[in-house]
């Protein structure tokens, strides 16, 4: 064990320098396609070589090849935080190697998931007594929530959405063979409920903050349509849903608390390192009927449902640890504290944009998510967004509203200050010259 | 970072502690349903709490409910390490919290995923040239596979595969809404390739190392008869797979060099933390048919294909950098004397078993499982396993071969030693008396 001592001392140094040191590095890689490839060798050695070559190789050959997720001026797609209480939530889960394929193979965690998404339900004011689990990611709940869907409506091959829905939508359908309808959004790119048609449906997806522009479709509308229907209701909260820790965003939320399942990503925006996305629904006896399957070397005694008969994996990781240790370490104000400063930030942002001629505001700001563009061509927009990136100071992503390419700057980090917001917006300010 | 350095040395500290006395705790978790969730509180902090009050909880509160998957007398379902170097790794991981949602979000994860991939085929001896990349598990692997089979198979609904294959192969059949065929397995479990039959089959599952008694199934029978019929064959060697790199061992897998695709769990068998699932193709461009889409806002210049176009989810963990440090740590050599070690242990066991009067083996031991039982009924074999289970002192598990209960020994944590070995046989004699 000393070398597992001492190994862990220099991972451990390594980890803490580099989050003290990752404002500092160029946010997006610079790198060409193939070069890290190019970098490594063709096999792995034949004798074992010491932790401290990973170490230094993760330094000088992989290290420009890592865009900086953890940089407070990450701004694209959704920014995210691993914080410390996750990162070494993570390093005991590893130590600790715990393989949920049913419940005798680790009770601790399968009821640790179980009760952190209580907490979790209860902090984000949804109702009590949900089943709730971790998958890895919103892509996999929503394919969880579509096969119960699918087999609770026999017969019924929609799924109905908003244009704007995120693309694991697609590809869900896709997966399930589903028929996908897209519903037109408004000016807001909110879905346009009275143009939901459910005829044949089994499912409708509902977003509240969009991937393109963090719009919020009109739940409360969706779910008395889905409950005359019979349809089961998906809300995708992947992002946004983290802010409803704070008791003023939740009119947002409004009327989640009535759908079949929804899904949050805790990796997304509320601290916690890659992967946890956590899934709730009131309907846990239809996701045990499309996934339940418990072969004989499984079988026990106990009369305890193993949370792999709701949903696609058999084994799971023991990734209700570090979600517990955020939760605890940051407590609830302290999320709050986080969600509310990420918001001023981005209302801060917006308003610099909208008070600056030859800029404009592309889409109503409920979270931490700006959309905006340089009055001008879609190619002016995106050479400045290349340029901006180019400089590794910030990293910015894009999306079309309307048809039209627009900028995006998402604030999720929870080391992005109010400085590193406007050196944002000075450099895009600059570049737009 | 005071604080992250000062909670990371306490972290570390207790994750060597753990792995110190692993081997003296209750393997199996004694604890009843529903005591964990007891003795935790009904919602989160509304303050912070500092990191050591989880470090404390882990120990008061969750310990009794673990099941020690790092004990060296785990020999239940297939044992596993989390060797120190994945471990050591996964704490990086997290503090890098690199997101692969496509390329540039981080070409190093993305190349070094390519490249790991490539290194372990290349130790496994699969041909060169193929795809690969990382899933969570084998369950999402075969999805993978059969969704890709079927796509390229218009009409062609049925999965052909052994009636002793994973039960994965029946959840994916179901999500895919793929009708099943299995096939009686010879008086060595594998599958008779003489009673295959492949019509209207768009994927034949054969299995390297089934979980009920690591049978191997006839894949070059297989192959040709998938060859002839234009069947995707895929190689579920989960388990036995990582066997694969030692060359006196690779006489079980003939034939799977032929594979359309094959999965390979470094997490049960080769030293990785949970989870990591290599998956390998012939046929990437089936695999991009049935999953890639790619919105607008993922929409780049770069001429790179996301390793999301493969698969399933949109987000990736940085999986690679725990199998780049366990294979550059053990190299290949390490790898192979723990193999070997494991396979010499189970041989040992199952000589002591088949030397015993009153005991039988079940099923011929190719690799580190060894089928054994009580002769009497299985009752007596069923309370036998009870009995040894609640001792502590080990933990195994059973399955059903013909109709009879039969207990499993499975070696794969790089701590047994011979002497856990004779414990387990001391014990088991012992308590069947």
């Amino acid at each position: 064990m000393s070398d597992f001592r001492d190994d862990g001392a220099a991972a451990l140094e390594w980890a803490a320098s580099y989050l003290e040191r990752v404002r500092d590095l160029p946010v997006l890689s610079q790198v060409e396609p193939g070069t890290i490839r190019a970098a490594l060798p063709d096999r792995a050695p034949a004798e074992p070589e010491p932790f401290a070559a990973v170490l230094r190789d993760l330094d000088e050959v992989l290290m420009p090849g890592l865009t900086h997720w953890q940089s407070p001026r990450y701004f694209a797609y959704f920014a995210t935080t691993a914080s410390e209480p996750g990162i070494l939530a993570e390093l005991l889960v590893a130590a600790l190697n715990q393989v949920g394929i049913l419940w005798r193979a680790s009770p601790a965690l399968q009821e640790l998931e179980e009760v952190t998404l209580a907490w979790l339900a209860d902090l984000l004011g949804l109702p009590e007594g949900l089943h709730g689990h971790i998958e890895d990611t919103a892509s996999t709940g929503l394919i969880t929530a579509l096969a119960a869907a699918r087999a609770a409506s026999p017969g019924k091959r929609v799924v109905v959405c908003s244009e704007h829905t995120h693309s694991s939508t697609a590809k869900a359908a896709r997966l399930l063979e589903l028929e996908l309808r897209p519903i037109p959004g408004d000016e807001n790119h909110a879905m346009r409920a009275d143009q939901a048609d459910l005829s044949d449906a089994c499912a409708l997806v509902a977003t509240i903050g969009t991937t393109s522009s963090a719009a919020v479709d009109p739940v409360p509308a969706l779910a008395d349509l889905c409950a005359d229907a019979g349809v089961w209701l998906h809300v995708d909260a992947a992002y946004a849903g983290s802010a409803a820790v704070c008791p003023e965003l939740r009119p947002h939320f409004a009327g989640w608390e009535r759908a079949d399942s929804v899904g949050v990503n805790p990796h997304k925006w509320l601290l916690t390192p890659m992967d946890c996305s956590a899934f709730w629904s009131r309907r846990p006896d239809d996701l045990r009927n499309a996934f339940s399957l418990v072969p004989e070397y499984l079988r026990v005694s106990e009369d305890v449902v193993s949370l792999s008969e709701y949903g696609m994996p058999l084994g799971r990781r023991f990734r209700a640890l570090k979600l517990w240790a955020v939760l605890r370490c940051h407590g609830r104000e302290g999320l709050q504290a986080v969600i509310r400063e990420h918001v001023r930030l981005a209302a801060l942002f917006e308003g610099w944009v909208r008070d600056e001629p030859g800029w404009e505001i592309c889409a109503p700001r409920h979270f931490s998510l700006v959309c905006f563009r340089l009055e001008g061509s879609d190619e002016e927009n995106e050479a400045l967004l290349e340029r901006v990136n180019a400089t590794g100071l910030m990293f910015l992503s894009h999306t079309r509203l309307g048809g039209r390419f627009v900028l995006r700057l998402a604030i999720g980090n929870a080391r992005t200050t109010e400085d590193d917001v406007r050196l944002a917006w000075d450099v895009l300010r600059r570049e737009a010259r």
